[in-house]
């Protein structure tokens, strides 16, 4: 193997999530083979957003603009907060369109086994929300994981004082999901908050 | 969704070859939250790399000289040169370390789906290569697919005056491999090519 820039270069790639050696020297020959038409555009892409986009500090949200686009939108309810765990779940629920209310990222959950406490995340900084903009309900849209489960459990433990509203997302069979695939614990929770037809 | 230089960041590196919008995604956050640890360091590493790395005139390899250092390797056997597709094949047989002779990189494989002739591929530079060269053995070491096939039947056609001896890789059960999973057309070849046990 080549060593210098293109052994870095590999390297770097295949440190990206969802990458390996063999899919990053793959990366790098496409680049390679294209460097005015993609490799430097992507640097220059790279540079520019890094300098350019800023995280919101009043929700956490990544925006050319702090406060960002949601949280200027007046437009949207401030009654409403939904609180998840990364700026991707943001997007996630932008793209259904369904959610009108503003967002609190976390920036992770709670994990015993990778030693992140409530001081790693955007936790008091949801409390001091909460107390100042006083919202009437705070939805907890966190993974149903064993660390999303437990992160709703704290942040709802802490809100219970404030007079909020705590909900969460329903828990059942995804739309197109077949039961056949399902797991034990979706079909028994899906049982238990079954609506009339 | 965003607008500005995260979006085209996105679109970008949705571009690169096994990524899609979902990992393109995942990558852009990944980097967004290590600007100074990961997001600028491989945004000059590509412009490095882009200015530093060099196509070998003589075989088509990357390297950071011109010469590549396999090509200026004067313990290298000059009498037997193999014949790749790209860049990525000089590397998969220099990992075996089983080759000591030199390379000629083509640059792709003849296509008459994807519109690429002989004039696509360094071929010209092959046979001047040849000629001047004038190696005991070119290697065809070029992929078991149509294409790898038939380009590797025009190059014998063309090096057949040239009175060097034209050989290609052996084909038949990979290492490791199981008969069970294997295609019918390779296990013919391998019938066909028994050797003494």
């Amino acid at each position: 193997m080549i060593d210098g820039p293109l052994e870095h270069l590999i390297k770097m790639l295949a440190s990206l999530p969802g990458l390996g050696n063999r899919s990053a020297r793959r990366i790098a020959l496409h680049l390679l083979s294209r460097r005015d038409s993609a490799m430097r555009p992507l640097a220059t892409m790279l540079e520019r957003a890094a300098r350019e986009i800023k995280n919101c500090t009043v929700c956490g949200n990544l925006d050319m603009h702090d406060p960002c686009r949601i949280c200027r939108d007046e437009r949207r309810d401030t009654k409403i907060l939904c609180v998840v765990a990364d700026v991707s779940d943001v997007w996630a629920i932008e793209r259904t369109g369904a959610f009108r209310g503003r967002y609190h990222v976390l920036g992770g959950l709670l994990s015993a086994l990778d030693g992140i406490g409530p001081e790693d995340l955007r936790i008091r900084g949801l409390e001091e929300r909460v107390q100042a903009e006083n919202p009437a309900e705070v939805i907890l849209a966190l993974s149903a994981t064993v660390d999303g489960q437990s992160t709703a459990h704290f942040i709802a433990d802490r809100m219970a004082g404030y007079g909020t509203n705590i909900t969460r997302l329903a828990h059942g069979v995804p739309v197109g999901g077949e039961l056949d695939y399902l797991d034990e614990g979706t079909i028994t929770t899906a049982l238990k908050s079954r609506s009339a037809a």
